[in-house]
């Protein structure tokens, strides 16, 4: 479908990007010529995360988080038409739409799509509705997932760094199957959110390779064997064949036309092109023009979600996955990450933030945050005299463990609340050097590192990053990168561009080399960076379990 | 000089005791019969502590701290007389006087008992002043006394635990002589504060055994060789037989009796009975009532002392000291002790009390410890998840090393103040189960535990201690501990008991078994600190010394 251009397209061609996130959808209206991005507009979930209740009162258990499939199909019947109206672009002058998804965030169908949750008598049963990415109660199936994969060696293990999580779709298919077989049986397709928003756009229900990989093991042409099931569960043998399997679309392919019903919701045009779905973290990559091999984007919020293209196949230990095609046709798609960063910062501000500093940064009209980055911005690299390990939330790469926890280590009468604030700073970037390390030590390089997401206006930790990673360091141009990516897949899905490397140049931006590493700083930092390294390996890896028995104790304690 | 008394002396006697603390010094008058203290008097040095230029205005070095002996006087001319007609105790009531010093608290004197900062020309000079416990700027030459006695293997270094303190009198008289060889050649007696004070009162030089054997290596019989000081400095050997050499006393004997002088100072009558000299946390013990082997006090302030007397001699890794009636003649004392404890809870509250617990606090008429105290008393052992290791301000005993620092391991994103709060506080009792565990595997039992001291009011922290150290918690009745144990060598020095062990029936009081360890709690904090050890043992036996580099790379990022 793909059509060569020699020239950039016209500039009054826009097409619309929509982001599904964890609370509401944004949607953006973008020029296909330059990117730029005209209107924004977002739309909240009325029924948010359903972490306590189902919407008729029904408890759920611990762990659990659902969401309600219709609240999506308001973000394209709210979010949509407000964008394109901000925007001031005529209907007829959008080519395209595309979207990207959180993920792996995944539902029961029938055969026309209809989410069961949907049908008559269905709507108190809480394994008909969605399961959402951080939805954590088919643990107990990802462990046995793990297990049996690990003693009969199946080869697409080690595409996971050895370890696939309970967020995933057979996970959570089998705990499906599992805890009720009547919901399981009227279940015709496993969908990814990712792609039945797109099946509901265009009335086709195409798999796109990056969810199919990362959160489908989908490897080499195909998915853990029926055999394999089989010995995880008699009940579970059939289910890719029946469930599961279907035709697998790369990035950026054209998914289908809008069909009249999503014209109607939208206010766009019937029949111009839908592109396959995309996961909010990946489609961040172009969005970042990060479309060679070796360009990193670590997408930077409560957590942090590293991407990378390669054309090296490499088997990174401690790596969420390794895809063919998962971030763009063509190379291998790498993502890692860290479960706490953000998350970490603010949980210091509400617990190590006293009232002599809230009262002197009100007064200097400074944000918590602000305050506490200037006061360490003064400092000299080793002057704290700290190490932590940032593990607050658990390790989801290199050790992908998340009963370990955080530690701060260097404490003294004189260390102020500036002191501990940098040392976790710092202990973020050792984290990211440490998975950046993990690549090249396995043969995948990592030539230059580009940030996107809401850390990025923090200076201080931006130069501590470059400083740490010894690497030069971007930062993404969008404050919408994902809606963006998703926007950018549209237009080469309508054959603005030849494929998502021409879009990415075009419609992509991001300031390389924003923060060079210092070579002193760097320096010094190297010295810190191997104490972390001896304090993540001793805890993280066998030689003192003390944080698994801790947990253990104060879980006993609690009950 | 001990008179032999069948009976309760009568109820019309009264001792003054004084003690000499860091900032101020009190008088308390307390009845010999049952030593109730009738009225107490504080005067606080106008000089406080020297430390950062003498009074002409000469700057001193960094880590000095000194004192002016005429400050000591003015306790004597001040609180003395004031504690007196606040007591309504008529002068001619009084039998006798006893003090207590902070220690190591030395100075040079002439032989006539003459500070030498009060000689003409020298008020300029530092080395002429007393050099109080906590001048830390001779730890080049405490240094040097270590390798060469460790290498000499000289016996009296096993005596306090394989290491002396730059706080002591050879280090300190080494670095006058290093560093201001004139005033060393006039210095006729190098003489602790505590025995100086008590040659003031009544024109008697007696050394008192506590000091000598704690602060002056005296032990056996004889101090540190000739030759072994002639190896450290040749200037050096005849520095024992020079100006330290002096008959020493045993605690509670009479040094002589109160000059003209003094008893105009103080307004007590010419003539009576003047204790030799003391240390104010060993004489806390028998204002405890530990005169039993086996009863250990801890005085809980900023910092902890232990203090215990025993039958047996042992050699005990990383106590202070063992010294032949350094605390009770006839047996031996021994001193252990943690550098940091109620100053590591305030600087948690320094760092870690954010606003909204401090305007509870202040909303519920809570003080910020009493508010994190009670929010951490809701809690089960083990509950928080959390171990720390209590060496904010390094670590007296058992390792016996200040460079180390505090950690706190087992931080997840709900970690809350109290939770740290509380990890703090059962880090301090788990660095006192380790002292007890160090003098229990030495041979020498520890049966039980009284407190004294400022801590002794927070009655969770006073829990947790019984609870983990598995031991019944007595607590002292006295808050005027030191003072009431010098009044106590004073009723002794004035004939009224026959020996401190009948005095401290009398005259001390403490309430045994006042928190009782509770079984369950306790087998939940032997699994804590089973991780504490590992952990302590760890970080400060050398398997990763990264405590050492961290304080070196901050050390040169300071420079």
């Amino acid at each position: 479908m793909t059509v060569e251009h020699k020239d950039r397209p016209p500039a009054d061609q826009f097409v619309v990007g929509v982001d599904f996130g964890t609370l509401s959808g944004r949607a953006v209206v973008v020029r296909v010529s330059d990117g730029a991005e005209l209107a924004v507009a977002e739309y909240a979930y009325p029924h948010a995360v359903l972490d306590r209740e189902l919407p008729d009162g029904t408890p759920l258990p611990p762990d659990w988080a659902l969401q309600v499939p219709g609240d999506y199909i308001g973000v394209l019947r709210k979010a949509v038409p407000e964008a394109l109206a901000r925007s001031g672009v005529r209907p007829e002058q959008v080519i395209g739409i595309g979207t990207d998804f959180t993920a792996c965030t995944v539902l029961p169908v029938r055969a026309d799509g209809t989410p069961l949750c949907e049908l008559p008598g269905l709507a108190g049963r809480p394994h008909a509705y969605v399961k959402l990415w951080r939805h954590h109660a088919a643990q107990g199936q990802a462990d046995r997932i793990n297990a049996l994969a690990a003693e009969r060696a199946e080869p697409w293990l080690e595409r996971y760094g050895g370890r696939i999580s309970s967020e995933w779709e057979f996970a959570k298919a089998l705990q499906l199957l599992e805890e009720d077989p009547e919901i399981y049986d009227r279940t015709d397709r496993w969908v990814e959110a990712a792609d039945w928003i797109v099946w509901r756009l265009c009335g086709t229900y195409v798999r796109n390779a990056c969810t199919a990989g990362y959160k489908g093991q989908f490897q080499d042409g195909g998915y853990p064997s029926d055999d394999y099931l089989a010995a995880l569960n008699p009940a579970f043998t059939d289910f890719v064949t029946d469930k599961l399997d279907q035709p697998i679309a790369q990035l950026g392919a054209l998914a289908g036309r809008l069909t009249a019903e999503a014209a109607a919701w939208t206010g766009l045009p019937e029949g111009i092109a839908v592109c396959v779905g995309n996961v909010d973290a990946h489609v961040t990559a172009p969005a970042a023009t990060a479309v060679e091999p070796g360009r990193m984007v670590a997408i930077m919020g409560t957590s942090t979600c590293h991407v990378m293209s390669s054309d090296r196949q490499g088997t990174v230990p401690g790596m969420c996955g390794v895809v063919d095609g998962g971030i763009l046709p063509g190379l291998w798609g790498y993502e890692a990450g860290q479960s706490g960063v953000g998350d970490i910062f603010a949980w210091f501000l509400r617990t190590g933030f006293p009232v002599e500093y809230a009262e002197r940064a009100e007064r200097m009209g400074r944000t918590p945050h602000e305050y506490l980055t200037e006061l360490a911005a003064g400092q000299k690299v080793g002057e704290h005299g700290l190490i932590a390990l940032d593990w607050h939330s658990g390790n989801r790469s290199v050790l992908v463990d998340h009963d370990l926890s955080g530690v701060v280590l260097g404490l003294t009468l004189s260390t102020r609340p500036e002191d501990v604030y940098r040392a976790l700073l710092e202990a973020t970037a050792f984290g990211t050097r440490t998975i950046v390390e993990a690549f090249e030590s396995s043969g995948v390089p990592v030539q230059e590192l580009i940030i996107a997401g809401g850390l990025t206006r923090n200076a201080l930790l931006m130069q501590i990053y470059a400083d740490v990673t010894r690497r030069p360091l971007g930062v993404i141009d969008s404050a919408q990168g994902p809606a963006l990516g998703a926007a950018m897949h549209a237009a080469v899905a309508a054959g603005a561009y030849p494929d998502i490397r021409a879009a990415a140049h075009a419609m992509g931006s991001a300031r390389p080399g924003m923060y060079l590493p210092d070579p002193d700083r760097a320096a010094a930092y190297d010295r810190l960076y191997a104490e972390y390294r001896l304090l993540h390996d001793h805890f993280g890896r066998g030689a003192n379990d003390v944080m698994h028995r801790l947990r253990r104790i104060r879980a006993e304690a609690s009950a």
